[in-house]
């Protein structure tokens, strides 16, 4: 029996002990968004640490100006007739909200069976990223108990800020570039094809975040006894909210489009034999058509054009009934997807200018947040990427497809840019994982495949 | 010494008990709009028949579908040698929202000294409606205690919902005429106009109310997984609610300005003679420049033109920092003064028709509310009307000014279309009183002459 059957074996054996130890991650509300579960985040850095100590790393919390990062090595140094790779994930997870639509408490993790998906995972971070994160640390854990090391170098740093922009993440890398510095990333984070299929992400949207806050009259007024004299902020927020998009789904904002490439001929007619089903993708979640730009395709709108997504916005009353009254203040969240090409300064400020030119005299605008990353795009013919590719291939009895993705995830872009890391993007996220919402979950078979589909990968690297 | 001079006499010696009185009413938190606070409601309304009945009224508590109606009569039967009036105010009050922003509990009433008003009584209600109220029952009270009774037979008609729009009211006014029928109405809930100037206000904008709920996805969607594909809310209501007015102000509502009269060139002219100071009036809420119908004087606009205000916004994320989600749900409430010859129907109707008309494929649209009361205007020169300002007179040593108001009370149009009782609008308001928004307060001096001031009209409306 080699090494790999061993290991795939052990891995089906503690299958159990592997949930469990996910279950309590799970329990803890590690919400890097809202201050008031800064102490949950510092709590789940710290059971990482202690789990990567108990595979056989060593692993240190290291403080940041926010919360904290995880950083293991599996050897003392690296064996240097090896690659080395550095595996990134991520221990916090979105805010829950909207409670009331969860089935069950978002931190307490629990098993259920749903149609099409068998078992289930479900809790708050049950794939993103906790659930992916977990893969790579137990298909860790059965090498080192198998064979008692790895088959290539492995570090490992684990973020608690990728849900809230990652502020502390480019200080960190600058100041301990050496420590998670390898010949190239390792990233769970993203999805499969479909739930047969495994798949390798080779290009990422970017992403460009602001808060567009509004003031007006300096405290809510009657609007019997100001209304038609006094300015309403709303108004002007829902004027200029409302001019960014045109009836064909096109962003009016001037520059917004600077730099976006057109795919290639040949990348649109791969896209187009894939087989991707716009109306059973949307159909899933209560729609029917695409709402991007008219003119292009729907596989085409999702992973080669940015958007402008308004995520949230308030103003005035928020209770049960009525208030007459003219607000004080209105504002407005709103992230973009990026494209390569695409600069996030140059969207943010492009995005600035266009609200500002757009104030009436009587309101001002303050912007909040305004932090961006770029897309990124990866070759797919290396060594490594087609080692991997067939280590997936191995286990799922598929072929790897190499996709797009519209989602970002930043320090992809930083990985390259400050240390000149290329990534490689596995992960088995299912488009019916309700990341981000209520009621997210992970399938057990993307667990336990996920796990294994590592110890391969792992395998496969040692000699790409 | 005069009954009257007696009166007066003991109205300034019993001040402080009417000021503890008062404190005890502003204490009860009777939120109307609030369901949570439908106990505190019935207190107020009890606490209310208790006072009227201390005084020497006979009072009734009755219920309604929603919160009580309070009811009372200062004879057993009414003299048929005397005039009838009927006296109407509210025991409930806006919400006292946003908290953060009260520098004390809104239900915890304090004197505090302001530069211009001197002392100040400060709560949630102080002056809208429960300090003005009282003006009228500690009037009465002082007649009763030094006269033995009322010049006037005086009924007494205590509301718990003005502030949600009154929807009990219709149907107690139909199951209960023969109680609250008189020969006209006394009102107070309006303002002066100004510090030293005693008001009647002759003409009142009417109110129309929706709240219009968009939905689009079944769940909030990750923006990366389904931004450029899936429809999102806030765009929708953004561009719906963004269009509702043009550049100078107008609403675009097709209908919106169907039977609205321009005022007379004599009104106008008054209203330019008045002295109104848009820029002062602004200027205490932190504007300067009138914001509604560019070709309307300050003055027009507010008295004379209807509006149409966004009171509350909200929709996808709400708190602290950034989620990237395409939210499943964005909402707006919308109220809209109107001005006589406006059918309140017919604009609701019409903003439902141009929301409707927008809704792109994949949102639907659901509304709440719909309320509505129309515009309404008194004859100044009827013997009632010019007693009641010779009154006024008498107390402030200046002729009431007669004027518009931008504000609506649903009630006055419904007692002249359903009882044929016109109403006589006396109150004692300030425009800095800051009614609706946080720190709400009513200044003593308005609390001590109003209450003087009813003394008078009391004995004046005896022999109009």
């Amino acid at each position: 029996m080699t090494n790999l059957a061993k290991v795939l074996k052990s891995i089906d054996k503690a299958h159990p002990e592997s949930l469990t130890r996910l279950f309590e991650l799970l329990a803890i509300p590690s919400i890097s968004t809202d201050p008031a579960f800064a102490a949950d985040c510092q709590r789940a850095a710290d059971w990482c640490a202690a789990t990567l100590t108990g595979i056989g790393f060593s692993a240190d919390v290291i403080s940041t100006a926010g919360h904290p990062m995880v950083v293991a090595n599996d050897r003392p140094k690296p064996d240097p007739d090896k690659p080395h790779v550095l595996f990134y994930g991520h221990y916090d997870v979105q805010p829950p909200d909207p409670l009331d639509l969860w089935k069950s408490p978002p931190f307490e993790p629990r098993i259920a069976t749903e149609k099409g998906n068998g078992k289930v995972i479900v809790a708050r971070g049950a794939e993103d990223n906790k659930g992916q994160l977990m893969t790579f640390l137990e298909a860790a854990r059965a090498w080192k108990s198998v064979a008692g090391e790895l088959p290539v170098n492995v570090s490992v740093m684990l973020e608690g800020e990728e849900e809230c922009g990652s502020p502390s993440l480019p200080g960190f890398l600058k100041k301990h570039a050496r420590k998670v510095t390898a010949d190239y990333v390792l990233v769970c984070d993203t999805g499969q094809w479909d739930r047969d299929t495994p798949a390798i992400t080779t290009m990422l949207r970017g992403l460009a975040g602001i808060e567009v806050i509004i003031d007006g009259p300096n405290r809510d007024l009657h609007s019997g006894l100001y209304g038609g004299l006094a300015a309403n902020p709303i108004r002007t927020l829902t004027a200029i909210c409302g001019s960014m998009h045109n009836a064909k789904g096109k962003v009016t904002i001037p520059g917004f489009y600077d730099g976006v490439k057109k795919p290639s001929a040949k990348q649109l007619r791969q896209w187009n034999e894939i087989g991707f089903d716009a109306a059973e993708v949307l159909g899933a979640v209560g729609l029917s058509l695409p709402a991007g730009e008219e003119k292009h395709g729907p596989l085409e709108q999702l992973w080669s054009r940015p958007t402008l997504e308004f995520n949230g916005i308030t103003g005035g009353y928020q209770g049960a009934g009525t208030k007459t009254i003219i607000p004080a203040q209105a504002s407005a969240k709103i992230t973009c997807r990026l494209v390569p090409g695409q600069d996030p300064d140059a969207v943010l400020s492009a995005i600035r200018s266009y609200v500002e030119e757009r104030i009436p005299d009587d309101c001002t605008v303050s912007f909040k947040g305004g932090h961006g990353s770029a897309a990124i795009g990866f070759d797919t013919n290396t060594p490594v990427m087609k080692a991997a590719a067939k280590a997936l291939e191995d286990e799922w009895g598929k072929p790897a497809v190499m996709m797009g993705c519209g989602a970002s995830i930043p320090i992809v872009t930083d990985f390259k840019a400050r240390l000149g890391m290329d990534s490689v993007l596995i992960g088995f996220g299912l488009e019916d994982d309700r990341i981000h919402s209520p009621n997210e979950k992970y399938n057990l078979k993307s667990f336990k495949k996920g796990t294994r589909s590592w110890a391969r990968i792992l395998e496969a690297l040692a000699t790409p």
